[in-house]
């Protein structure tokens, strides 16, 4: 992993502060494309494997600010950001910091004020992609911020992920994309371990129902496609699916989870949503409908 | 749409009782393909396009039930089912039902059982399709049941979805399938309307968001694929995408829904499965861990 001093020579230096599971392989994506590698982790041992693949160790925060023109932080939150990098802002001027901490947009946008009052080139990163998959062509990472962090060091980035668009100058923009993108994320999610534990009761094992799940998520980019059709527009009318329809599919999952002993309380909020739609008068009106009621 | 006397003569005579948004669409595949195509709906003027097309009126549903050696039944639940057809138990008697309505495996299983008792070959389906897609040969419709109704009506019922597999003698089982998949369908739907809200609470419309969420749903099948391993074998040791980062995650997309007053009802249900199972000592472990505390 070592790299030869020649191909090293010609990549920016990149410090990276952070070395949980997404920190490490930022790091290690860095070394493999040959960029002068430091690393910082408060608790240092989680460096050890990354020193030993040719990353060069701070002992400080100042240390590792000083290494490099890019900083990239990937810790807990916002405020962890601030703990770490707010004694060194003076030294951060005229760098590109890029932070790749999830957060909140609001969170994100304050500390661009900070990096702004600072002179800090401030780029705020949304890594759409499990660890794992950093650092492939089709790994996806929205930028928004500094356009002039984003130009200067697209080469780098997309070296993380290869699909690395800039969203604007709002440095909680991309954020706003994360959040959005992971609360189907974590829906989706929740929604398969309902599955599985739903066909398990039946004496289902996982591995028979996966083959069929493809003919529900194949489902997902039209029906995506058409919600944001229907959102926009605001017209929700249907004759196919409708939400009265809904309701009586959600009652009968949640009726049949419940007696096999398995916790209904995220399909009992999707009912309490479409419920709620269909008291306002949107029962033979599409899914979508269920977001006027979702906005209070 | 009307068929040629000859064409028609090939094809099984089929009765669909029940013209909701699926019956009438299936009715409409059915005379696509040419079968004879007997309807019956309680409020009759909804077989009036059907009619149109080509369709047969039954008065009745015994009229409906003497037209064809094939019925299919597709209502509200399986209670109208019995409501409809429980008087003519015995006009039934060596035809094929399939039963394409939605309900719970359990209330599947008592109307196999009062099938069996007049000598009906029972197949129940499971519609894994919006009714805008049936009949196309990528739809699916999962069977159960009859293994003798299944063979013999093999080529009808591929007419209605391509994808007709058969899971075996349990009328129960393609329900189970269903009731799994369909809690995914719905998980997946309220979190894409939740994104959609929360991009409009920061002004993104939902087709800037729409590209964007394929870097979501196309992680899903190998997620899914994963933690049906995890799930099969109880092992979910991860070193990258655990729990402890996941109530991180979910704590930042609730508190910005929470800024836009976006209702965050199933995202802290999510939360609190999480949150339970890092209660639990699943803090370090991938998502699918979660299934552990929702099989009470």
């Amino acid at each position: 992993m070592r790299q030869t001093p020649s191909l090293a020579a010609q990549r920016t230096p990149v410090s990276v502060l952070g070395l949980g599971a997404m920190g490490r392989q930022l790091a290690r994506c860095l070394l493999a494309a040959g960029h002068p590698t430091t690393v910082w982790n408060r608790t240092p041992a989680k460096a050890d494997a990354l020193i030993a693949q040719g990353a060069l160790r701070a002992r400080t925060v100042a240390d590792a600010v000083a290494a490099s023109p890019l900083v990239i932080v990937c810790v807990l939150d916002c405020e962890a950001v601030h703990q770490i990098l707010g004694p060194d802002g003076a030294a951060l001027s005229g760098k590109a910091l890029v932070n790749l901490t999830s957060d909140t947009p609001e969170r994100n946008r304050q500390t661009a004020r900070w990096a702004a009052e600072h002179g800090i080139a401030y780029l705020s990163g949304a890594m759409l992609v499990p660890p794992t998959l950093l650092g492939r062509p089709e790994a996806t990472i929205l930028y928004s911020g500094s356009h002039r962090a984003h130009t200067e060091h697209e080469i780098t980035l997309k070296g993380l992920g290869g699909r690395a668009p800039y969203l604007g100058a709002d440095a909680g923009t991309a954020t706003a994309y994360e959040v959005a993108l992971l609360s189907l994320y974590y829906a989706g999610l929740a929604g398969m371990v309902h599955a599985f534990a739903l066909a398990g009761g039946e004496g289902i094992p996982a591995e028979d129902l996966t083959p069929h799940l493809d003919a529900i998520l194949g489902h997902f980019p039209s029906v995506a496609a058409s919600m944001a059709r229907d959102i926009d527009t605001g017209q929700y009318s249907g004759d196919a699916d409708v939400l009265a329809i809904h309701t009586s599919g959600l009652a009968h999952i949640i009726k049949a989870s419940q007696g096999h002993g398995i916790n209904t309380d995220v399909l009992r909020a999707v009912k309490g949503l479409v419920d709620r739609a269909i008291a306002a008068g949107y029962g033979d009106a599409e899914f979508a409908s269920v977001i006027e009621k979702m906005r209070e």
